[in-house]
């Protein structure tokens, strides 16, 4: 179950359409019919992907259980891209979101923070690699395919990585429920790393000293202190969306 | 697993001090030691709440293998509150923001809605009565409570809902990612009933037509077509709340 695979009708089909190069083998159920059979084999084609015709409980065993509507695809090994790599295509003059996560472990919130990132047009996310949710099969589901696509840079230290972004001009905001402004008071940064700490705990001191400036998110009922953390990352990132629109 | 329970040590306190007349029964496990079991002895007592000490095994069994953390609340019946009775406890010439879920079927989505919507200063959250998830122990969790201190109103019929919301004053604006105005051209209406679809399908065609005014989340990246529901819910919860603030 922990293989990389991409499993089900759509995120297979996105898989093949819009990321072909990460697919290292189609595995079609015997019991897929025409007229999506004739789909898969024409965007295997297409792709240049290798396909193989398997018994269901192939496909049942490789997905430890997992839905997969009769269709997986073995991915290649996601591509782990270095920071410096991530940071040099990202183009130095224009309007950039790159959304940082302080120990996010619930794959379910990874998911989700990827595919609003990439809905909000954010460059990438960046997790760290010791206590966090990794980009696996589940993620991909959650992300409904958005892991996939967008650049998922994993970094040994969330501190070191923001005063990297901040040297290559990015402005560093954190999400803090105790920051004094709110994310309504004023324009976001048009190149910004957006940090979203863990759920409950929220940042880590230190990486709360890091940033340029903290934000809240205006709660409106007293008593209730935080949002989820995918909704807190959502909230941010269109924030930006709309403030590189106006 | 069905039977209405609220299960772990935060859910469980907040409950206690928040809402303690939904605590039917408290069940402690006999392994639940000091301090936590005198703060939790002394909130029962303060809040005049029935408790007894259990086997962990017995809070296992009652939480189907759900994590319970020793500590397992029965709760009374829900009270369900009537569209009308729900309706009377809003004040008729203050803003007000009713959210509307046209079938959202997953737990954890509807749970994050109910928890963004407290949040975001809603008055309460309206839901079918088919097809639909219903506030349980799962919600519970996921909404950090919040199922438990926000109305939610089950309803036979969404459109009929709608159009009632409207005879009260609330402009019902449904949330549609082919609509042609953004949610960021113009100001929320302040009495507003915010309608958002199920994942994937959408707004029903009908309820769509019952809406005044569609407006979309724009989204910045091509060929993405739609966000988490409880996403797109949290982005309209706190437009609205903005418009009210500006």
């Amino acid at each position: 179950m922990n293989e990389d695979i991409c499993r089900g009708r759509k995120p297979v089909t996105d898989l093949l359409t819009k990321t072909p190069s990460r697919c290292a083998k189609l595995l079609i159920a015997n019991n897929v019919r025409p007229p999506f059979l004739d789909e898969l084999l024409d965007l295997a084609r297409n792709a240049k992907v290798v396909y193989q015709i398997v018994a269901p409980e192939a496909l049942d065993k490789l997905s430890g259980g997992g839905k997969h509507q009769g269709v997986i695809c073995r991915l290649t090994q996601a591509k782990t891209l270095e920071l410096e790599e991530f940071l040099r295509g990202i183009d130095d003059n224009s309007p950039a979101l790159v959304v940082v996560l302080d120990h996010i472990e619930d794959p379910h919130n990874l998911g989700a923070v990827i595919r609003s990132a990439e809905a909000g047009g954010a460059s990438g996310v960046i997790v760290a690699k010791r206590r966090s949710a990794i980009p696996n099969d589940t993620v991909i589901k959650t992300s409904a395919g958005a892991s996939l696509r967008l650049p998922v840079v994993q970094v040994a230290n969330i501190t070191r990585t923001i005063e990297r972004l901040k040297e290559s001009g990015f402005w560093a905001v954190g999400l803090d429920a105790g920051a004094g402004s709110s994310l309504w008071d004023e324009k976001m940064p048009e190149r910004c790393a957006l940090v979203v700490g863990a759920e409950g705990e929220g940042l880590s001191r230190l990486v709360g000293e890091t940033c340029d400036m903290l934000m809240k998110i205006p709660i409106m009922q007293e008593g209730v202190s935080s949002l989820n953390a995918s909704v807190a990352s959502a909230l941010g990132i269109f924030e930006w969306s709309r403030s590189c629109n106006r």
